[in-house]
């Protein structure tokens, strides 16, 4: 990736120029910590802008579970100049943009989207709520019960009991396998002082990316980032727990719902972002259940017709990787479903791609991944998550392009051979399965190991 | 809005010159009757394109109710010359790009997204797909299975419950009351040739538009159409049995559900799309209910607590409108939710918006509408239902912009007491109702008109 680097009087730019996919992207860190990345669209006419923060629900204890994701909820009810969630929301909406915010397991993102004149209005509501806000105890005490609907919600829907339900088999005991809003007790027993506590540690320019999209020129967006973080400082943060290795064997779990579909979560363990493996995984994830050309697509669905909804779908972390195959079919067809599926991964664990299927997933990835560099929002982020883990020199969409290129299939099916083995995989079942006696977790993992053997 | 009319060798192109947006569209009509609309935006590197028929649920019988989203479904098993999906998909996905469709009540949308090299196969598969689908027996078959595993899916989601269930309330013994992919039981007993007959009349140039949006020139765009239909003709389509009133009072239904929210769906009738009335309404449901500085978010969410997920949202249709409420609350908050939003309900019908208010909900929408045509996807089908439907002159963006800036406080108050009113209104419960005897329908009911009165 071609790169110049130049000085102005308090900062240094770095400038990405990559030519493939067109963008330039500049780089600069601020004297306080921040990293402040922008992306110029001259023709558009509006900025979206993404500050985000290294912390999320796995720098929490299990007594803090949810605390994360309650301060992402807490910064929008008031700072000390706007004091209401009104006045936090109006200055956005109020010209027509789009204010709003999402935690993960590892990053907390603030973002917004606005007609291009008001972007100096959308920065500074940005670094007013994260630097600012109020935290007031009857706050606390308020979204606690906002976010336990958003709770009750989740477990409504069944794919996202069965989401979570995999994940805690992934992570069994640590806190990537738990629900990011916490549980009902743990918000519930959150106070004002472990709020204030989690954010002295972690809310801080040392901890921060603010990355921005749009109509902008690099040197203004340094220059507001600068004015409006000048107070700011800290947030050095602190490492998290370690994740763990998946314990051996094929963890199963089935959980009842008086509901009329099964949804199943067939999960593995995979590699960390950057990992190499991760390479040959996006075309594995590809050409085994992504879209509607995939070996799952048109085996389940269109070859048997059991599932509407069937899918893979891939996470990567700074230190643990996940694949999902996710699908949801009638009751009466769990058995052939899971056979359907069982018997895909063995063939490509056995046989690997075919020469076809290598060129396929190398182009489908490819073209998603430049498709989806048309939006800013993907525009502005491609370097946040690189830029909170430290990594150096930043990989351009042409890096992770070429390594995909250079993907064979041997690759591939070296990859599947590691992966999608019965020993590190999970089963998870939510639906009517209380009044099925061949779908105990012990018999469905005595099925699936003589499936995958 | 500015527009010029150019006469090439077969087809008189139109052009919409929209100064405030930006963009220029381009708009022809072919011999047979298509439509085509462009949208160059020559910096983008991807192409939209739609392929969209006047045609949706309710142009079937009750007997009929899901064939035109099955045939949707179906044109995806293969036409002629490609004759199984993953040679339908194949070539768009393999370039990296994304092939879809949706049925709603009035049109059926195909569409997709290619790098822009590729727009011309991108147009090719569309065209093949509605023009020369095999329509095997069984593909009928198969596919009705896996409709009824959507519609399976869709039963287990307590939200899309209320809202078919508040649908059919507001449209009784309509087909626009019933759910676009219609019951387990009419999909059964669809045939092939109800396919063929319904296609038959529906699906042809006449009854059509292609609007593509990217980096494309529109005299491409039209030789690309005009060679790619050629052999397509007919599909007049036919009239709809027209949109029938409300009957007078207030429809309640509780539906119980063994979960852990209520879900609440109160709705009324509005206005058909271009009715004057449209405009108030659009800027009554900013203020009332869209987004975090709306009456109904401060209110049931940053005042009371009451729920995490609460809005109003709007549908236009060519002769019937809708506005619903929605929410999610704890069981034992469902009187406190529905007196909140009944009072929020009656405020703005007692006494309209404040000054303040109306400069908001204008800045709002008008600054919604622009970022939104930032997307190639809304750009490309901005014209889309206004040429289905026969609109001449066609309305541009900045004609929509002008008619919200000459909208008054008084006209949002008119629209409000004309349409929020409890004769005109259905409210639908969904979630553990049954063991409440204080949610029985008629009590609801009694409530409901006191909160309004």
């Amino acid at each position: 990736m071609p790169k110049t680097t130049q000085t102005s009087s308090s900062t240094t730019f770095t400038t990405y120029q990559d030519e493939w996919v067109g963008h330039v992207v500049y780089h600069s860190r601020l004297p306080n910590g921040l990293h402040v990345v922008s992306v110029p669209l001259p023709d558009r006419l509006s900025v979206m802008a993404v500050l985000s923060l290294r912390v999320g629900s796995r720098y929490e204890d299990d007594r803090q579970a949810g605390v994360a994701h309650l301060i992402e909820h807490l910064v929008f009810k008031g700072t000390h100049t706007r004091p209401t969630s009104r006045d936090v929301v109006l200055p956005i909406e109020g010209v027509g943009g789009i204010l709003n915010a999402n935690t993960s397991r590892e990053m907390t993102n603030y973002w917004g989207q606005v007609p291009f004149q008001h972007v100096e209005r959308l920065l500074d509501v940005l670094f007013d709520m994260v630097m600012n806000p109020l935290m007031r105890e009857e706050d606390v005490e308020h979204e606690k019960a906002i976010i336990i609907e958003e709770i009750n919600a989740s477990l409504d829907m069944p794919d996202e009991v069965a989401g979570l339900a995999a994940m805690a088999l992934l992570h069994p005991g640590h806190p990537l396998g738990r629900d990011i809003a916490g549980t009902r007790e743990t918000v519930r027993a959150l106070t004002r002082e472990d709020v204030l506590a989690f954010m002295q540690t972690f809310y801080g320019p040392q901890n921060g990316v603010l990355a921005v999209a749009g109509r902008v020129e690099h040197e203004d967006v340094v220059a507001w980032a600068q004015a409006l973080s000048a107070e700011w400082q800290g947030g050095a943060g602190k490492q998290p727990f370690p994740a763990q290795p998946l314990p051996a064997g094929l963890h199963v779990q089935c959980i009842h719902r008086d509901i009329e579909q099964v949804q199943l979560v067939m999960g593995v363990r995979t590699v960390p972002e950057r990992h190499p493996d991760q390479y040959p995984l996006l075309l594995l994830n590809a050409l085994l259940g992504d879209g509607m050309a995939s070996r799952l697509f048109l085996q389940v669905r269109e070859q048997l017709g059991l599932a509407y909804h069937i899918g893979s779908y891939l996470s990567f972390g700074s230190d643990f990787g996940e694949m999902t195959i996710e699908a949801g079919v009638d009751p009466a067809n769990v058995m052939l479903a899971l056979e359907a599926i069982a018997s895909e991964v063995r063939n490509i664990v056995a046989e690997g791609p075919t020469p076809e299927e290598v060129i396929f997933a190398r182009e489908y990835v490819t073209g998603r991944l430049l498709l989806g560099l048309e939006s800013g929002m993907r525009a502005a982020g491609w370097y946040v998550t690189q830029l909170l883990q430290g990594v150096s020199p930043l990989l351009s969409p042409s890096d992770v392009l070429a390594a995909l290129a250079a993907v064979q299939a041997e690759d591939i099916q070296r990859v599947a051979q590691t992966y999608l083995t019965p020993s590190n995989m999970v089963l998870v079942l939510v639906g009517p399965v209380g009044d099925a006696p061949q779908l105990s977790p012990p018999l469905l993992e005595e099925r699936l190991m003589t499936w995958l053997a």
